[in-house]
């Protein structure tokens, strides 16, 4: 996709995206501009034409009828937490943000379902719905500045997949402006679909690339009563990753199965002002949550567990009993990527492989790490099998970490095909993982991605140069 | 579509079919075509012009590639157990069985993943991965004869989807032969995908029109220990269909609640030879499953879900404790729709609605049937919202059977869509519910999925004249 295909905005399309979406949603100010033309990826910066922010679904509509018209190109964003660049206007034009869709709408105390609109913080969500005694499971990092449209847009996960499922369990229907302005709902308000082509999934994940989500149904389920966590610590990173799979072959399904290095563990009590008493000897940890109605059960796979962390070298476990030592680990893990940000330039990737491959996974990281020169701090939502490599700087020269950089990474992403697994887990692929497609997809599957989307977006106007 | 755009089977053809799939997987013979020229769906016929069936992955590529240059109509076909027509061949052609793809290919517990041909008999799997100790929670009333690849085709569901997700949560790659004859794997072997646009979960539920699944990677999860099966009467649908929602309300989530109405029971005991004491003045039953590894917890959550009963006016709770006596139960349930063949010719419709619509949606049925002067008998999956309707000939003349029910499926469905569902839960649209699609969705909605087809299927080969 060529830039010379878009138009430049000028003040005759200024005029009328005014008229679209009223004057007092349109943003050319150099704050602003400079405000949306990052998200949280490495530190990469692309400045939009104007910003726009809209706050319903006519005016989101009115304005993608008029770039598509125009052949003016529209990025969507959510809340900015994005690691894979996919919010960034790479092409310039409109920057469309979603943050005044701030509405949840109703909470279907009868059916457990709720309506929100794309704008509404995860994090506000999930307790406006456990106020109400329910849960949404889907819980990010980032779950205290994410928007839940972005988590729509890239699949997002968090810890709780691990029993509660992805994402894609709990959208149930979607209303979408389609880039040449249409409006649609994807499905029903209904748990199970089969009735033609499933457009809702088809939504989900494809980073705004497809159409502008506007309104979500969410499935809600009974929240549980009661929670354990735990926290395993092991002399190295190859037996807590192998611990992980043998867990689930005992036959328990934690609601949690989190994994850390000890680097990123050091660093979360160096920048983020954590206490922690880190052991000499101990390099990995291990965080297991549990949930349910009932103590004497929860406490029975406790101790399934336990036996298991003992089996594979695990030291020493802690049991946080209370909701604060509950919190203070899981902050330690939500503040992982953060802490490792302020300590040096890194680039993130989120690989994912089937579980038992983690141990494989972990050590040939290392192995690729000494050979390219660079360090690493892994973590993340291990009983996925889905592990954050961040990539430290650290002492690497610019030059190599510019050039010689991405052929290291052509060879994790190539490790993780090779596994069985994929370059992202949920995260996305965004600006910055695009070229490793082809690491993992043929170009048959890759121009079948790319003819799904000219059926939605004829003239390329809606998040161009992102996945392909 | 037009019949005038495919090539009819000549002698050459059929030579040439041969020579890709091997002569002794080609059938002209009026025995085989015949055989292939129904599923489940009603009385309906249509004879394919030829049945081919490979055995492995090149064929079907070597198949397709051919019907595609030729421009011959494939129509796949699994166990064909459908009820909504898909594997029909509308338009004659090859009818494709995948009846040789049996193998079990790898059931890897370590990873809790299995990897299977689509001709696997959905019971099948369940009982090989049973016997490690794992479950594959997907399970239709057809399981005896169902095929695994046909479940994927109609994102099939059944009882357990309540609890342990739809199919979507437990399909993770497919190798897939696109109408064209490439081959591709749509995915990852991972839990978690945020790597382009999703196309297993595209592939699921789209009926064998977009490509021919040719082998399919499944999640596995530890299964449970114990379960308990309990029967609740009821003097009234409506109210049975009300303490459904409040059982959810309640915080609880059984592995499976079923609805079944008197008649239904009634029919299953007269032609399938099961014993049970139908009492007067019952009118409606709801069956409720509760699995886990802890008695305790399981036996705490039925006398909740008893309270909740009570409350519903459920006058009798019947407990199943023997294994013979849940299998009972179960047959029941799962022998309903042909014991409702048995007795009259019929039509099956798959509604489904947030599951607290349930009174509203058989209310509704019911008011309609007498409009239209037809009977019904409805049951399934009220956990999910999901009721399959029968609906009964019985006394009425042929005239209204072929012209006037028509109107009254398409009210059942407004209905429906009113209510906040659609047309069906996991039956599928395939041949007899397609014509009904625009009272759900619009004309941009169709012209989407119409779209998404051509991009995988330019000449409109496979399985034309299905879904829109």
């Amino acid at each position: 996709m060529s830039t010379t295909l878009y138009t430049k905005i000028n003040p005759d399309i200024l005029n009328q995206l005014s008229a679209a979406v009223g004057a007092e949603n349109v943003f050319t100010d150099q704050s602003s501009l400079a405000d949306y033309s990052h998200d949280e990826t490495e530190d990469l910066r692309y400045y939009p034409e104007v910003v726009v922010k809209p706050a319903d679904t006519a005016a989101v509509s009115a304005l993608l009828k008029l770039c598509n018209e125009k052949h003016v190109p529209v990025t969507p964003r959510g809340g900015g937490t994005g690691l894979s660049g996919a919010a960034l206007p790479v092409f310039g034009g409109v920057l469309l943000s979603m943050e005044r869709f701030k509405s949840i709408i109703s909470i279907d105390t009868e059916n457990l379902q709720a309506t929100v609109e794309p704008g509404v913080i995860t994090e506000e969500f999930i307790n406006a719905v456990g106020e109400k005694g329910l849960l949404y499971p889907v819980d990010p990092s980032s779950k205290g500045s994410c928007f839940i449209g972005g988590n729509v847009a890239h699949g997002s996960g968090g810890p709780r997949v691990v029993k509660y499922g992805t994402i894609r369990e709990y959208i149930l229907n979607l209303e979408v402006v389609l880039p040449t302005g249409e409006v649609i709902w994807t499905g029903a308000n209904t748990l199970k679909y089969a009735s033609g082509y499933n457009l809702t999934q088809l939504m989900i994940g494809s980073e705004g690339t497809l159409g502008v989500v506007t309104k979500i149904v969410t499935k809600l389920i009974p929240k549980s009563e009661f929670s354990v966590l735990m926290l395993g610590s092991f002399p190295e990173n190859e037996t807590a990753c192998a611990a992980v799979s043998a867990i689930f072959r005992a036959g328990i399904i934690p609601s949690a199965l989190e994994f850390m290095e000890r680097k990123g563990v050091e660093w979360v009590v160096q920048y983020n002002d954590i206490k922690f008493d880190l052991k000499d000897g101990i390099n990995a940890f291990l965080m297991i949550e549990f949930d349910g109605n009932d103590m004497d059960t929860i406490f029975k796979d406790c101790e399934k567990v336990n036996a298991v962390l003992e089996e594979f070298g695990c030291t020493d476990v802690l049991f946080a009993d209370t909701a604060q030592q509950k919190e203070e680990l899981w902050k330690m893990r939500r503040t992982m990527a953060e802490s490792v940000k302020s300590n040096s330039v890194y680039k993130e990737e989120d690989t994912v492989v089937p579980r038992a491959a983690l141990p494989k996974l972990i050590n040939g990281i290392k192995e690729i790490g000494s050979r390219y020169g660079f360090e690493s701090v892994c973590y993340g939502h291990a009983g996925d099998g889905n592990l954050h490599i961040n990539i430290i700087k650290a002492g690497m020269s610019d030059e190599d970490w510019k050039d010689k950089l991405k052929d290291g990474i052509a060879e994790l992403f190539q490790l993780t095909a090779d596994l069985g697994g994929t370059i992202s887990g949920e995260h996305g692929i965004g600006l910055v993982q695009k070229e490793f497609m082809p690491i993992k997809y043929s170009e048959i599957h890759l121009n079948l991605m790319r003819s799904i989307k000219l059926v939605f977006d004829p003239n390329s106007i809606l998040n161009p140069g992102k996945i392909f």
